[in-house]
């Protein structure tokens, strides 16, 4: 068989993945690869971005994974600065633009790998296009919000309290800026944690010194007298602020694609079976362009997380270089922390189980994070929402102090595995009285749980 | 139906968790509920014992879950300092005898629960009864080791490098004394990891001051000339020592049960069944004492651990109340810390396995607790022990730093659901760089496991 020409576009998590795991599978006499990427980089971490703000990362060196030179060490060839601007299935060619100067080239593949990633919500507000109003998505806005600050910033609306607007809240509020959040819905985290639990990390935003204010939207930005942001107009009133950050979540960058007739679904992502391929032969896609099944509700849902990007890119690549494997979906599991309260949901929320119809118990406990009398205990809150036809767990929410988030892992694998809460509160899970209490607030939640399903 | 009567022999985690839980069930017009306890308190945290004698926890009182006051209140009647000398199943009564005053006499009963728990295991080496060698058991045994700290003991020998001889052993090193802890065996925690993680937690207590000497036995304890404690002999020399802490491990106090009649294993523990009903009508038992089955590997285990206790003891209380629950087994899930290094496991050994004729594949990986580029993120080592025919996890062991040890749940969790290795792999955890690198070391290890197994 003549060598084959693997031609991926997005030089990040998901396309890097792929193109390495591919490249595991077949050696460069078999497989060429090569990859076009139209910013200056690959492969970087996003999502240590508020960090890097924060101060807590070196250099944004750190933040990069691998560089183009360390992939042309594995024979993948990748050019920067290279935008796709078009994708003919019939041919098996892409269209590629040189950034800078224009050029544009024709470039041939077999087998295509669209990792696109998403872009940051940008709604059409009066001013948005200000200097100073910001996203938070690449190493370069990361470096420029670190030079605002520098510069003298002191005041920043964060617009969204969602995950990336609360990070970005937390690490502007610990530079010495005057932070408020400014949120539409009535609770953060709307859609991924239910309001009881939501009122948790308000409170912890709030402790933190942030002022959160929900149910307000944003109605425009208003420039100052040299033309860079002064204010944001919230409730007819401007807020003062030298930056604003929007954190209003993301949409699959899932146009290229859908322009070449590869399907695109109703959460904006393109369609992909559990083996990356798209219905177009040859064509695969992966990564936060792509939409993935819910494995509890059955709905396809577009989450753009660093971790799903990693694991589709390498069973894309796994398949790609003749091998077997799936991806076998997402429960919605995810975890952030602002200042010392971490959090973390997973599974369907009880306000999702109610709107798709599925009868549910939800049930909430309050433990510690170690034992009581073990210096460092702190509340923990977990929330359990249970179907009621079989007592199986659907959905978990975690608020607590230092350890509280990662136990969230423990109920993503009971959910993954379809437990009954019945028998989750009587697992052997661990103890110990520096890490958790005798009964460890999962197991303690999982018996609160049991009993409710009885009532 | 007359009133019946519940006696509770053993006023500890099992006894009276079991003598909550019937309370729940049955209230004081229905049922009588007694319990006999041979020590001067009811229901405290043994496990938290470690951590007295280091300091951390602020006084004595802090360990004790509940007073026979409290119990009393709930129409629960405990007679500390009254020891149960013997059973007499036919006649369904004990006897009792007053630990004071020597006082005997008969108590009848209808349901009987046995809640005796475990002893230290006390080998007869010379001098062991020498004033000076301890065990950490009791309050009383803490409050007397702090005591002697406060006294200006200086060099303290610990015999036995398990979970508890560890646990010790960094008490008396926080608290400034000189530790050299003993082990017969070759690594310390033998049986309970497998060799090669073991010299992970060697090296951590050695980079803890802590003298570890592996492969060495105690050969006699020797008073000085006031007849306390003045060597400990090692290999025919004797090591300074002004206190000595046996760590060797615990034995089921079954006797009682033995001579009555009262069926006891080849562990060493009260056979009981999933609803912890001896064979014998009408007698129950729990906790330390009983023997519980290993789920994976199907042998009775006696394990010493206070979240098994608590949830046999609310089993037993369920059932004899007039309920259904079930005790599911257990899978030897254990967690401790020596300084910052976190040490889980969970299942069995690469070792137990083999010596088990079970076929296994085990596989290390190597990981960090947070993003690599996120401060304080610490290197941990995941093991995995998977069954060969089916990929399924049937083991694990982590060592690591700060925030390594509770993932041993997720872990425990999969094994609970006889997950194969090569869906953990591919399961939706979570990952936020302050807490998690983008393939969390669970899943990283899993992936690894997975490919080992194509090997």
């Amino acid at each position: 068989m003549a060598r084959q020409r693997m031609l991926v576009i997005g030089g990040d998590a998901a396309g890097m993945s792929a193109a390495s795991q591919a490249r595991r599978m077949q050696g460069p006499e078999e497989l060429e690869i090569v990859a076009f990427e139209r910013g200056p980089r690959t492969s970087y971490a996003a999502c240590g971005l508020p960090y890097l703000v924060e101060g807590l990362v070196e250099s944004p060196d750190r933040l990069i994974s691998r560089t183009p030179e360390e992939f042309a060490r594995r024979d993948i060839e990748v050019h920067v600065c290279h935008e796709v601007t078009g994708i003919d299935t019939g041919a098996r060619t892409v269209s590629v633009r040189h950034v800078s100067s224009g050029d544009e080239r024709t470039e041939p593949w077999d087998e295509l790998v669209i990792g696109t990633g998403a872009r940051g919500v940008r709604p059409p507000l009066p001013g948005i296009e200000t200097d100073g109003v910001m996203q938070l998505r690449t190493i370069e806005d990361g470096v420029e919000l670190d030079r605002r600050i520098a510069d003298g910033a002191r005041n920043a609306v964060v617009v969204g309290a969602g995950y990336i607007g609360l990070e970005v809240a937390e690490a502007l509020s610990a530079r010495g800026l005057s932070v408020t959040v400014v949120e539409l819905l009535d609770t953060p985290m709307a859609g991924t944690l239910d309001g009881d639990m939501a009122e948790l990390v308000a409170a912890a935003v709030r402790d933190g010194g942030v002022d959160l204010q929900l149910g307000a939207g944003v109605e425009g930005f208003e420039p100052g007298a040299d033309g860079s942001l002064s204010g944001v107009v919230v409730g007819g009133r401007a807020l003062a602020a030298d930056v604003a950050v929007l954190g209003l979540g993301v949409q699959a960058n899932a146009e290229l694609a859908g322009a070449a007739g590869i399907p695109v679904g109703d959460a904006g992502g393109i369609v992909v079976d559990e083996r990356m391929r798209t219905p177009v032969d040859g064509v695969w896609a992966a990564g936060d362009c792509v939409e993935s099944r819910h494995r509890i509700t059955g709905e396809s849902v577009v989450i753009a997380l660093g971790t799903h990007a990693n694991k589709q890119g390498r069973v894309l690549g796994t398949n790609l270089g003749g091998g077997s494997a799936t991806f076998p979906g997402v429960i919605g599991t995810a975890i952030t922390k602002f200042g010392r309260t971490e959090i973390g949901r997973t599974g369907v929320t009880e306000e999702h189980a109610r709107r798709l119809g599925i009868d549910v118990v939800a049930s909430t406990a309050r433990s510690k994070t170690r034992a009581g009398y073990y210096p460092g205990a702190e509340p923990v809150r977990v929330k359990l929402v249970t179907r009621c036809d079989d007592g199986v767990l659907v959905g978990a929410q975690v608020v607590g102090g230092e350890g509280a988030g990662k136990r969230i892992d423990t109920l993503a694998t009971a959910i993954w595995c379809g437990m009954r809460v019945e028998d989750l509160a009587t697992a052997d899970l661990s103890y110990a009285p520096p890490m958790s209490p005798v009964w460890d607030p999962v197991v303690f939640a999982a018996g609160v749980a049991a009993r409710d399903l009885w009532r």
